[in-house]
């Protein structure tokens, strides 16, 4: 029964390639996960989908369910939110009401297509301190998971890319570096939101690379002893 | 003979930790290295010292001088400048005339004392940004090294890190990439100066973990095959 207690996680603009992946990785691992899209049906859609290829180690039931976004990040302890940056204010206000005194997970990259590859940071410095200040005070930022390829999290095979995990309160980095863990991943403090700017950029220069190498590019952390 | 081949190296600045790593670095693997300092003093006491430690792999003589960093600009093919960022500006304004046609490549970091660790691009978007914009088209920045620590580069020890490498000239960052693997190091083209803001962002979240792992720590790219 340990799944029980896990904390139930909403993915918001969770029918997304990222989206999709995320949910994958957290409901296999015991979570509770809710998929959230505007549309219902594309978030049922996205959790069908889900539920045919997921199944838990401990055999545990694994719980998707389908809701709207709004809707997912008023029901879960923990919001991760994967949208395209063109949509991620509008995204933040509709859920702010719904996430006072939660963790959100900031998964959004600033990229400004048509030239993803260019990093194009916003006058604010990132998006994790767009959603710091939209979201006020009283709900608990957290900026992860940018330089890991959804490709990768689509799949059951080990990841091998580190996190790393800004956010102005380290409580809740911690809770996110600990569901990180339960994931695969090895998380690393980076300290303030402010420091968002640092993995929102690298990922166009990994998309770079993905670029020259046809691969899907990731990041390790050196120098740390295991 | 082969080292006589190879481009002459100005580190501009190279009486700091990070320019007598490089210096160190690139003596030994056979290019001749100019160290520059604003004092020649200053110069000739690190180059009597890195004269102690290096030697080729090769048994070819080490061929490390001293000169003011506008001499040291003026004599050499490539030139590096590693400074404080306080001292970005005006050290790129003295050596502007001299290195006109030259690959130029800065690893300047805009850290801002005494909060390192916290980023803080310059509103120009970064270091690499402000050096080709004040250099001029007919000087061919590139930016690199940001992320290996000026303690693994001075020392004799394989270095567990990758260099991101930006730059608007494919050929110029292809120049450094080049001497980067004679150093050991894989270097990445990571596409045009604008990118240079995410390895110097990175620089501050790296002191952020070396704080907690009391480290070095440096980053590798994954997902490539070797």
């Amino acid at each position: 029964m340990e799944s029980s207690v896990k904390p139930t996680v909403a993915i918001v603009g969770g029918t997304g390639a990222l989206g999709i992946g995320l949910a994958r990785r957290l409901s296999k691992a015991g979570y509770p996960v809710i998929v959230g899209s505007r549309k219902i049906e594309a978030a049922e859609a996205a959790t069908l989908a889900l539920r045919e290829k997921v199944t838990t180690a401990s055999g545990a039931p694994v719980v998707i369910s389908a809701a709207t976004n709004e809707s997912a990040a008023a029901a879960a302890d923990v919001v991760f939110v994967t949208v395209p940056f063109a949509a991620h204010t509008t995204t933040l206000e509709g859920i702010k009401s719904a996430v006072v005194g939660k963790v959100v997970v900031d998964v959004t990259v600033p990229l400004v297509p048509p030239k993803v590859a260019r990093v194009q940071l916003p006058p604010e410095g990132s998006a994790g301190q767009i959603a710091q200040a939209l979201l006020g005070e009283e709900v608990h930022v957290v900026s992860a998971l940018q330089n890991v390829a959804a490709h990768h999290l689509d799949s059951d095979d080990d990841i091998d890319c580190d996190v790393l995990v800004t956010g102005n309160e380290k409580a809740a980095r911690q809770t996110v570096i600990d569901m990180l863990a339960d994931i695969g991943l090895t998380g690393y403090h980076a300290c303030l939101i402010n420091n968002a700017a640092a993995a929102e950029a690298l990922t166009s220069l990994l998309i770079n690379i993905n670029k020259q190498y046809k691969t899907y590019a990731g990041i390790r952390i050196t120098g740390i002893d295991p």
